[in-house]
């Protein structure tokens, strides 16, 4: 990484505690924009706190926020072999994928557990980034190609991620590069410049909102792209913000090791369009995935109602699910909505008991708290917010 | 994990942003005995901060800690082909490991790049656990085995293990075990139990003192493993604590990310001992560490002493170095030492300018600070504290 100043060894009050994480080249604009927390993701810092959660969700919902997701870290894959390769890595059908296109994608293990849920996006025939949530896809990616024997190149080149996302992000985008930007369409990406800062712009986003990721591709001007978009943002209420662990519930999106982990598979969280067993390919994981789908699943993803006081901030721990005093599976993720005023969660429980309408109960001091297994998404079941411009 | 408690939900003090980051067997634990700071390593939280770090430097060279280290996750490698499988993992020579050894080794990439530092356990002819440091070793191990055509399995198992470290940890393991404990070499384990409490204990740790490692194999008793061994050495001096960062740079001990990384390579990090191109066995990264080897490196890692007054904490960026106005290397990891009364540090510079004497300098707003490589170990150059018992 190219952050080192030579200012910074005298500085006393540098975050963190040594440097096995990494700092994003986003890292002093956030602290500098108010950022007081951190957590960490792909072995780099990224910003979690901005003072209030709740004032962070409706910044997103009705303006826009610039978030850092430097830590999604990006997976190259390159050489003559590099489109053949990317298919064995994922259950997803990859034929129809355009370059210039973006999907969302599992990444599988050979007994058909989740390693990752990134957006791949294709540059060129065989070219592709693998846009990651939380492991390191690069060692997996790496690992399976040695003994492949097909041509590949698998690296992290220097590209560093941020997320704009809101209604207004559109707006800002318009100002930053102009009118023809309106015609980029959700999940597609364009390269493009600005002020001569090299980037690749998608329309993606971990929100449920319409929203714009600027991939950077020169770590040294992160800087300059931050202040740039924060600057164009102003006049339209753009906020520095976190990526909403609130709007995400209510999205009924996933978050890594929280809601799936190398133990999960794909029917079990209901993501069955993201495995397609009839092609051809023989991807990573097909033939458990293959018993999986005939055998069935014994416990799936569902949301949530949880009745009880608003929760102050989301869970740290698996809550258990009860019925009849039994175990039937755990929280995974819990927030309140202050949009909703309701307890929202994602949790994983037995098939039999994912029906709509199935009271659970979670233990607690005080007594049993009903939840009560509901429809999700949350909210905007059909994704318009972000579809449509 | 188990660590659902019917009380959670209602706790308002609850660490953490979600449940995307796990929490140790012994993590409330640490909290009770006093941990106010942690980072995220292998996504789990580890305690980082008991209030002084140079008391808890004290604490470990005068008498003993207790360091959760539950983050250096294990995977385990079963199977009739296990051991011929690790091998191709690891550049280091194991034919003559015997069951019940450890061994210090790297996992290379077909660069030769380093993956992970880890210490590999062998409980059985075919039975290894690799004890990580800070990457996802298990999906590089996994991938590697989709085509190796090897009869493996790969997993990561219910083990997190505890470090009891400092001159009087032999006097704390004697009273939790019994006087047999005092012929355990080092670099070497033992399966034991603690009143039911199922262990596999060996004779290492990295802190380079007398040491020892408790890998508790079930994770719903770590609070109560936790607690005997505090009170077993209580009248010791034992204190909570966490790894030293003074300790460990002035034992010349590598952090993962911080002083190597995938585009580092063994000979740069002066790790020549542990890659063995004379075997026959056709490990990852042979070709390519068989060129690094011939062809020599360009850059080495040094000690360093930086002669400037004594640092607050250790660097978070890493500092670069110049000779003449010309960058030629990183400090990679920096801190003061109270014992050495010295600034020390680990870093990369061009090999012409690694030889022990050498003047380089680190900029600074208030002008060039004078970096003089120096040898390494800083302290205990024959790592006598670790090896004597």
């Amino acid at each position: 990484m190219t952050n080192a100043t030579p200012t910074s060894i005298e500085k006393e009050d540098d975050f963190g505690f040594g440097t096995q994480i990494r700092k994003s080249p986003y890292f002093d604009a956030t602290v500098r924009w108010g950022a007081k927390g951190f957590s960490v993701y792909n072995h780099m810092y990224i910003p979690r706190d901005f003072g209030d959660p709740v004032q962070n969700f409706w910044n997103l919902v009705n303006d826009a926020i610039l978030c850092d997701v430097a830590a999604e870290r990006q997976v190259e894959i390159t050489g003559p072999d590099a489109a053949k390769f990317m298919q064995t890595l994922t259950p997803r059908d990859l034929s129809e994928m355009a370059v210039g296109q973006c999907k969302y994608v599992l990444i599988t293990n050979q007994d058909g557990g989740i390693l990752n849920d990134p957006i791949l996006l294709r540059l060129a025939e065989n070219h592709f980034w693998i846009s990651l949530a939380d492991t390191d896809i690069l060692l997996w990616a790496q690992g399976v190609a040695v003994h492949a024997g097909m041509d590949v190149s698998i690296g992290e080149p220097d590209v560093s991620p941020l997320q704009l996302q809101g209604p207004k992000s559109g707006e800002v985008m318009k100002k930053l590069f102009g009118e023809s930007i309106m015609d980029l369409r959700y999940y597609w990406l364009r390269e493009l410049e600005l002020d001569g800062i090299p980037l690749i712009v998608s329309r993606t986003g971990w929100s449920s909102e319409l929203g714009y990721e600027l991939y950077l591709r020169d770590g040294t001007r992160g800087d300059e792209l931050w202040e740039k978009i924060m600057a164009a943002g102003e006049s339209f209420g753009l906020k520095p913000g976190h990526t909403s662990t609130i709007r995400r519930i209510e999205g009924g999106m996933l978050s890594y090791h929280a809601d799936a982990d190398i133990n999960t598979n794909p029917y079990e969280i209901g993501m069955d369009r993201l495995v397609n067993l009839d092609m051809d390919a023989d991807f990573i994981g097909k033939a458990a995935l293959k018993r999986i789908r005939d055998n069935g699943v014994s416990r799936k993803e569902v949301g949530l109602r949880i009745e009880m006081a608003p929760l102050k901030k989301p869970n740290t721990r698996f809550w258990p699910l009860t019925k009849d005093g039994k175990t039937v599976g755990k929280v995974t993720s819990a927030v309140y909505s202050p949009r909703l005023d309701q307890n929202i969660a994602l949790a994983m429980v037995a098939t039999e008991l994912s029906e709509i309408g199935t009271t659970l109960e979670i233990p607690s001091e005080s007594g049993p708290v009903k939840a009560i297994v509901v429809e999700k998404p949350f909210f905007d079941p059909k994704k318009q917010k972000a579809t449509s411009s």
